[in-house]
Protein backbone atom coordinates (compact mmCIF):
# COMPACT_ATOMS: atom_id res chain seq x y z
CA UNK A 1 0.00 0.00 0.00
CA UNK A 2 1.64 3.28 -1.00
CA UNK A 3 0.21 6.07 1.38
CA UNK A 4 0.59 9.64 0.03
CA UNK A 5 1.06 12.35 3.54
CA UNK A 6 -0.37 15.77 2.81
CA UNK A 7 0.67 19.37 4.83
CA UNK A 8 -1.55 21.55 2.59
CA UNK A 9 -0.62 25.69 3.14
CA UNK A 10 -0.30 28.30 0.48
CA UNK A 11 2.93 29.39 1.32
CA UNK A 12 4.86 25.99 1.54
CA UNK A 13 2.84 22.62 0.83
CA UNK A 14 4.32 19.43 2.13
CA UNK A 15 4.03 16.12 0.77
CA UNK A 16 5.43 12.37 1.57
CA UNK A 17 5.35 9.11 0.13
CA UNK A 18 5.76 5.77 1.82
CA UNK A 19 5.07 2.14 1.63
CA UNK A 20 3.21 0.12 4.22
CA UNK A 21 3.42 -3.68 4.27
CA UNK A 22 2.06 -5.11 7.52
CA UNK A 23 3.48 -3.51 10.01
CA UNK A 24 6.47 -2.32 7.67
CA UNK A 25 7.09 1.25 6.51
CA UNK A 26 9.58 2.40 3.95
CA UNK A 27 9.65 5.76 2.95
CA UNK A 28 9.53 6.69 -1.27
CA UNK A 29 9.98 10.42 -1.24
CA UNK A 30 8.95 13.60 0.08
CA UNK A 31 9.19 17.06 -0.50
CA UNK A 32 7.76 21.06 -0.17
CA UNK A 33 5.77 22.94 -3.04
CA UNK A 34 6.56 26.81 -2.30
CA UNK A 35 4.48 29.65 -3.60
CA UNK A 36 5.54 32.86 -4.58
CA UNK A 37 4.01 35.42 -2.24
CA UNK A 38 3.93 38.08 -4.69
CA UNK A 39 2.27 36.15 -7.06
CA UNK A 40 -1.66 36.41 -7.70
CA UNK A 41 -3.72 33.56 -5.76
CA UNK A 42 -5.16 31.74 -8.87
CA UNK A 43 -1.62 31.22 -9.53
CA UNK A 44 -0.41 30.08 -6.22
CA UNK A 45 -3.09 27.94 -6.09
CA UNK A 46 -2.43 26.51 -9.75
CA UNK A 47 1.28 25.84 -8.55
CA UNK A 48 0.08 23.61 -5.54
CA UNK A 49 -2.74 21.90 -7.74
CA UNK A 50 -0.15 20.83 -10.47
CA UNK A 51 2.84 20.07 -8.01
CA UNK A 52 0.16 18.01 -5.87
CA UNK A 53 -0.91 16.46 -9.35
CA UNK A 54 2.86 15.86 -10.55
CA UNK A 55 3.62 13.99 -7.55
CA UNK A 56 0.47 11.82 -7.68
CA UNK A 57 1.37 11.20 -11.61
CA UNK A 58 5.03 9.98 -10.22
CA UNK A 59 3.83 7.68 -7.18
CA UNK A 60 0.84 6.29 -7.79
CA UNK A 61 -0.38 6.16 -3.95
CA UNK A 62 -3.10 3.87 -3.26
CA UNK A 63 -4.52 6.11 -0.79
CA UNK A 64 -3.79 9.57 0.76
CA UNK A 65 -4.40 11.38 4.25
CA UNK A 66 -4.26 15.06 5.77
CA UNK A 67 -5.10 16.10 8.82
CA UNK A 68 -8.31 17.69 9.98
CA UNK A 69 -8.60 21.23 9.17
CA UNK A 70 -9.66 23.44 11.52
CA UNK A 71 -10.65 27.50 11.78
CA UNK A 72 -7.69 28.97 13.55
CA UNK A 73 -7.92 32.57 15.78
CA UNK A 74 -6.95 34.23 12.37
CA UNK A 75 -9.65 34.07 9.90
CA UNK A 76 -7.79 35.65 7.39
CA UNK A 77 -4.80 32.84 7.85
CA UNK A 78 -7.95 30.21 7.74
CA UNK A 79 -9.30 31.72 4.61
CA UNK A 80 -5.56 31.05 2.72
CA UNK A 81 -4.88 27.37 4.13
CA UNK A 82 -8.89 26.28 3.00
CA UNK A 83 -7.89 27.39 -0.30
CA UNK A 84 -4.76 26.29 -0.44
CA UNK A 85 -6.77 22.55 0.97
CA UNK A 86 -9.22 22.91 -1.85
CA UNK A 87 -6.55 23.31 -4.59
CA UNK A 88 -4.65 20.62 -3.16
CA UNK A 89 -7.47 17.91 -2.44
CA UNK A 90 -8.85 19.06 -5.73
CA UNK A 91 -5.98 16.97 -7.17
CA UNK A 92 -6.57 13.99 -5.24
CA UNK A 93 -9.98 14.14 -6.45
CA UNK A 94 -9.12 14.07 -9.90
CA UNK A 95 -7.00 11.45 -9.58
CA UNK A 96 -9.93 9.33 -8.09
CA UNK A 97 -7.54 9.35 -4.81
CA UNK A 98 -9.09 8.91 -1.65
CA UNK A 99 -8.25 11.07 1.14
CA UNK A 100 -8.68 10.23 5.06
CA UNK A 101 -8.59 13.24 7.11
CA UNK A 102 -6.70 13.01 10.62
CA UNK A 103 -6.94 14.90 14.05
CA UNK A 104 -3.66 16.59 14.62
CA UNK A 105 -3.41 15.05 18.01
CA UNK A 106 -4.30 11.01 16.54
CA UNK A 107 -1.12 11.73 14.04
CA UNK A 108 1.29 12.84 17.26
CA UNK A 109 -0.10 9.66 19.36
CA UNK A 110 0.25 7.34 15.74
CA UNK A 111 3.67 8.39 15.02
CA UNK A 112 5.06 9.45 19.00
CA UNK A 113 2.83 7.89 21.11
CA UNK A 114 1.03 10.65 22.55
CA UNK A 115 -1.11 13.39 21.32
CA UNK A 116 0.87 16.44 23.32
CA UNK A 117 3.97 15.82 21.34
CA UNK A 118 5.51 18.52 20.05
CA UNK A 119 7.47 18.95 16.15
CA UNK A 120 10.66 18.13 17.49
CA UNK A 121 9.95 14.40 18.57
CA UNK A 122 7.85 13.82 15.70
CA UNK A 123 10.88 14.72 13.51
CA UNK A 124 13.21 12.34 15.54
CA UNK A 125 10.34 9.76 15.55
CA UNK A 126 10.19 10.14 11.64
CA UNK A 127 13.95 9.86 11.35
CA UNK A 128 13.36 6.37 13.41
CA UNK A 129 10.39 5.05 11.45
CA UNK A 130 11.34 6.12 8.09
CA UNK A 131 15.40 5.63 8.52
CA UNK A 132 17.71 7.03 5.57
CA UNK A 133 15.06 9.35 4.78
CA UNK A 134 16.18 12.62 3.88
CA UNK A 135 13.40 15.08 5.00
CA UNK A 136 12.68 18.45 3.04
CA UNK A 137 11.80 20.45 5.61
CA UNK A 138 9.33 20.99 8.39
CA UNK A 139 5.95 20.41 6.31
CA UNK A 140 7.50 17.48 4.76
CA UNK A 141 7.89 16.06 7.85
CA UNK A 142 4.54 16.91 8.98
CA UNK A 143 2.96 15.24 5.80
CA UNK A 144 5.62 12.13 6.54
CA UNK A 145 3.97 12.14 9.72
CA UNK A 146 0.69 12.09 8.87
CA UNK A 147 1.27 9.21 6.04
CA UNK A 148 2.96 7.23 8.93
CA UNK A 149 -0.17 7.54 11.27
CA UNK A 150 -2.67 6.95 8.16
CA UNK A 151 -0.77 3.49 8.17
CA UNK A 152 -1.28 2.97 11.43
CA UNK A 153 -4.92 4.06 11.64
CA UNK A 154 -5.36 1.70 8.99
CA UNK A 155 -6.93 4.23 6.59
CA UNK A 156 -9.53 5.04 9.49
CA UNK B 1 -14.32 41.81 -23.75
CA UNK B 2 -15.88 38.09 -22.57
CA UNK B 3 -16.30 38.05 -18.90
CA UNK B 4 -16.75 35.04 -16.42
CA UNK B 5 -18.45 35.69 -12.98
CA UNK B 6 -17.97 32.93 -10.31
CA UNK B 7 -20.01 32.38 -7.30
CA UNK B 8 -18.50 29.30 -5.89
CA UNK B 9 -19.79 27.18 -2.90
CA UNK B 10 -19.77 23.65 -2.19
CA UNK B 11 -22.99 22.55 -2.46
CA UNK B 12 -23.71 24.42 -5.47
CA UNK B 13 -21.67 26.64 -7.30
CA UNK B 14 -22.76 29.49 -9.60
CA UNK B 15 -20.93 30.72 -13.04
CA UNK B 16 -22.31 33.21 -15.52
CA UNK B 17 -20.66 34.32 -18.80
CA UNK B 18 -21.47 37.84 -20.79
CA UNK B 19 -19.80 39.88 -23.33
CA UNK B 20 -18.68 43.37 -22.47
CA UNK B 21 -18.26 46.04 -25.47
CA UNK B 22 -18.13 49.84 -24.65
CA UNK B 23 -21.33 49.81 -22.09
CA UNK B 24 -23.23 47.50 -23.93
CA UNK B 25 -23.59 44.24 -22.32
CA UNK B 26 -24.77 40.90 -23.93
CA UNK B 27 -25.40 37.61 -21.95
CA UNK B 28 -23.69 34.45 -23.28
CA UNK B 29 -24.39 31.86 -20.74
CA UNK B 30 -25.01 31.40 -17.24
CA UNK B 31 -25.49 27.82 -14.94
CA UNK B 32 -25.10 25.78 -11.67
CA UNK B 33 -22.63 23.42 -10.76
CA UNK B 34 -24.50 21.17 -7.53
CA UNK B 35 -22.17 18.51 -6.55
CA UNK B 36 -23.85 15.53 -4.12
CA UNK B 37 -23.63 16.15 -0.40
CA UNK B 38 -23.01 12.48 0.43
CA UNK B 39 -19.81 12.04 -1.82
CA UNK B 40 -16.46 12.82 -0.66
CA UNK B 41 -14.68 16.18 -0.07
CA UNK B 42 -12.57 15.40 -2.70
CA UNK B 43 -14.89 14.53 -5.07
CA UNK B 44 -17.44 17.04 -4.62
CA UNK B 45 -14.00 19.41 -5.21
CA UNK B 46 -12.67 17.64 -8.28
CA UNK B 47 -16.87 18.13 -9.74
CA UNK B 48 -16.47 21.85 -8.66
CA UNK B 49 -12.71 22.27 -10.88
CA UNK B 50 -13.87 20.38 -13.85
CA UNK B 51 -17.44 21.84 -14.15
CA UNK B 52 -15.45 25.46 -14.25
CA UNK B 53 -13.01 24.13 -16.35
CA UNK B 54 -15.64 22.79 -18.78
CA UNK B 55 -16.97 26.52 -18.82
CA UNK B 56 -13.96 28.37 -19.57
CA UNK B 57 -12.75 25.91 -22.24
CA UNK B 58 -16.01 26.01 -23.90
CA UNK B 59 -16.86 30.26 -23.34
CA UNK B 60 -12.67 31.19 -23.60
CA UNK B 61 -13.12 34.06 -21.13
CA UNK B 62 -10.42 37.07 -20.80
CA UNK B 63 -11.17 37.69 -17.61
CA UNK B 64 -12.94 35.86 -14.64
CA UNK B 65 -14.56 37.90 -11.05
CA UNK B 66 -15.51 36.95 -7.75
CA UNK B 67 -16.86 38.41 -4.66
CA UNK B 68 -14.59 38.35 -1.68
CA UNK B 69 -14.45 36.15 0.64
CA UNK B 70 -14.76 36.86 4.02
CA UNK B 71 -14.95 34.53 7.29
CA UNK B 72 -18.93 34.09 8.32
CA UNK B 73 -19.82 33.51 11.65
CA UNK B 74 -19.83 29.88 11.23
CA UNK B 75 -16.52 28.32 10.89
CA UNK B 76 -17.33 25.18 9.53
CA UNK B 77 -19.41 26.97 6.69
CA UNK B 78 -16.11 29.46 5.60
CA UNK B 79 -13.59 26.40 6.28
CA UNK B 80 -15.99 24.51 3.06
CA UNK B 81 -16.56 27.77 1.35
CA UNK B 82 -13.16 28.34 1.38
CA UNK B 83 -12.07 25.15 -0.22
CA UNK B 84 -14.50 24.93 -2.63
CA UNK B 85 -12.83 28.45 -3.80
CA UNK B 86 -9.70 26.86 -3.70
CA UNK B 87 -10.86 24.48 -6.55
CA UNK B 88 -13.10 26.87 -8.54
CA UNK B 89 -10.10 29.33 -8.67
CA UNK B 90 -7.88 26.43 -9.43
CA UNK B 91 -9.62 25.71 -12.49
CA UNK B 92 -9.23 29.79 -13.34
CA UNK B 93 -5.14 30.18 -12.81
CA UNK B 94 -5.07 26.61 -14.72
CA UNK B 95 -6.03 28.63 -17.56
CA UNK B 96 -4.16 31.64 -17.18
CA UNK B 97 -7.11 32.97 -16.39
CA UNK B 98 -6.82 36.40 -13.87
CA UNK B 99 -9.45 36.30 -11.15
CA UNK B 100 -10.80 40.00 -9.63
CA UNK B 101 -12.50 40.10 -6.15
CA UNK B 102 -14.91 42.40 -5.63
CA UNK B 103 -16.54 43.42 -2.40
CA UNK B 104 -20.32 42.25 -2.23
CA UNK B 105 -21.09 46.21 -1.50
CA UNK B 106 -19.40 47.38 -4.60
CA UNK B 107 -21.15 44.66 -6.81
CA UNK B 108 -24.44 45.38 -5.46
CA UNK B 109 -23.10 49.26 -5.82
CA UNK B 110 -22.98 48.27 -9.34
CA UNK B 111 -25.14 46.51 -10.62
CA UNK B 112 -28.29 48.04 -8.74
CA UNK B 113 -27.10 51.35 -7.87
CA UNK B 114 -26.56 51.12 -4.19
CA UNK B 115 -24.28 48.56 -1.84
CA UNK B 116 -27.37 47.71 0.46
CA UNK B 117 -29.73 46.26 -2.33
CA UNK B 118 -31.34 43.03 -1.63
CA UNK B 119 -31.37 40.00 -3.77
CA UNK B 120 -34.54 40.24 -5.65
CA UNK B 121 -33.33 43.69 -6.86
CA UNK B 122 -30.19 42.46 -7.85
CA UNK B 123 -31.97 39.98 -9.63
CA UNK B 124 -34.50 42.53 -11.33
CA UNK B 125 -31.60 44.26 -12.41
CA UNK B 126 -29.91 41.06 -13.88
CA UNK B 127 -32.74 40.96 -16.47
CA UNK B 128 -33.01 44.43 -16.94
CA UNK B 129 -29.13 45.06 -18.03
CA UNK B 130 -28.89 41.15 -19.51
CA UNK B 131 -32.76 41.09 -21.40
CA UNK B 132 -33.71 37.61 -22.49
CA UNK B 133 -30.99 35.95 -20.34
CA UNK B 134 -32.80 32.74 -18.64
CA UNK B 135 -31.04 32.59 -14.94
CA UNK B 136 -30.09 29.31 -14.02
CA UNK B 137 -31.24 30.14 -9.93
CA UNK B 138 -29.89 32.56 -7.23
CA UNK B 139 -26.13 31.27 -7.41
CA UNK B 140 -26.52 31.87 -11.18
CA UNK B 141 -27.35 35.10 -10.80
CA UNK B 142 -25.04 35.99 -8.68
CA UNK B 143 -22.48 35.23 -10.61
CA UNK B 144 -23.73 37.44 -13.40
CA UNK B 145 -23.87 40.13 -11.19
CA UNK B 146 -20.52 39.83 -10.04
CA UNK B 147 -19.58 39.79 -14.19
CA UNK B 148 -21.83 42.72 -14.37
CA UNK B 149 -20.21 44.84 -11.98
CA UNK B 150 -16.14 43.52 -13.12
CA UNK B 151 -17.41 45.08 -16.74
CA UNK B 152 -18.80 48.24 -15.28
CA UNK B 153 -15.50 48.24 -12.44
CA UNK B 154 -13.05 47.70 -16.10
CA UNK B 155 -11.17 45.05 -13.98
CA UNK B 156 -10.10 47.05 -10.87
Amino acid sequence: MIILGLDPSLTCTGWGVIRSEGSRLTHIANGQIKTDAKAPMVERLAALHSGIAAVITAHSPERAACEEIFANENPKSTLKLAQARGAVLTACGRASLGVHEHAARLVKKAVVGTGGADKSQVQAMIKVLLPGAEVAGADAADALAVAIADAHLGGR
